[in-house]
């Protein structure tokens, strides 16, 4: 079982979370692979997100071991403050496989300190002074629909986590299934190419 | 206020709705226009879709007066045959100004007889061969992202839905505002026009 955590808290981003969703649920539906795509929030209380009121599948006390960790966007400068936030995000890291960031989820991995030096990272546009801010020695492309460090993702802005879940799929399962995964979406996948930190060390 | 309502089932395609709910969420927050974005369902108990736990914002019987009503894909061979889906969506046709439907939300007003003769339609690739079964004299338009048939607008599949709500902003509010909320979501929107009945009637 491969296990796919999506944090989310108020007022995060409808699409960064809902977008990579879609993609980790087909990619069960469509292949061989178990895929358990969940949502992860404080509490199992309901989470009002622009107004989508979700129910989280689980808590961050009681979710399962993630291989993937999703980090949304949205209302990102209460979220870099929220110390439940930022205390298990730093939990979660060490025993994750990939933490991917999508939108302006980047601001909290770099208020953590992991985004450092030598990595390419990307945000939403409206994130990329304080990315800049946050993470001094690290590259900050403000092009790059996503970026690949190995361990750490980022993407760009909302629908960007759709490209950069479909090449995740493609990182982990091969471009089959991901071109597959994207024809079932009807989505006009055209980068399936991260801006990486060495673009031999990946891929 | 404009109401957009988005009428939603057990095991609804997650992305079908988000997708259209994060377009018009946008719009109203990148411009002066009163929007109200909100999720219908048959009551007001959560609904599970593809894993996504959903509290529905009204039900069927104390939503607000809609103007735009958006059936999305899903289980449709199971909603087809819902009598409170079937019945509701009936009763709302004639109250709303537009309909949109995406993926095989389609299949939904098909079997309801609201695509009739000379209007022309779509839906996911799967569902094609059922909608032409169910409006054997419309046209049915495999290839099109989307069709406007002026009260009734129909989407491909899934990420089709993204499209078609863009393009319902620029209808409604001008193609400048369509943009920005393109821009805004980094949406690479490349089809902002449709299929129509007739290219003249519209647009």
């Amino acid at each position: 079982m491969y296990n796919v955590g999506i944090l989310i808290w108020p007022n995060a981003e409808v699409l960064d979370f809902c977008g990579p969703f879609e993609v980790f649920r087909n990619t069960g539906d469509l292949s061989e692979n178990e895929i358990n795509v969940f949502i992860v929030a404080k509490t199992n209380e309901i989470v009002n997100c622009m107004g989508l009121q979700i129910k989280p599948n689980y808590t961050m006390e009681d979710c399962p071991n993630l291989d993937l960790l999703i980090i949304p966007g949205g209302n990102s400068q209460w979220a870099i403050k929220q110390d439940f936030i930022l205390n298990w995000v730093s939990s979660q890291y060490p025993k994750v496989s990939h933490l991917l960031t999508v939108c302006t989820g980047a601001l909290i991995i770099a208020k953590l300190g992991l985004i450092t030096d030598g990595m390419i990272a990307t945000t939403h546009q409206e994130g990329i002074p304080y990315l800049i801010d946050f993470s001094p020695n690290a590259s900050i492309d403000p092009n790059a629909r996503f970026t690949d460090n190995g361990k750490i993702l980022t993407s760009g802005g909302i629908s960007a986590g759709i490209d950069s879940s479909l090449y995740m799929v493609k990182k982990l399962w091969g471009e089959e299934l991901a071109n597959k995964v994207a024809v079932y979406m009807e989505y006009d996948w055209q980068i399936k190419t991260p801006v990486m930190k060495n673009p031999l060390s990946e891929d």
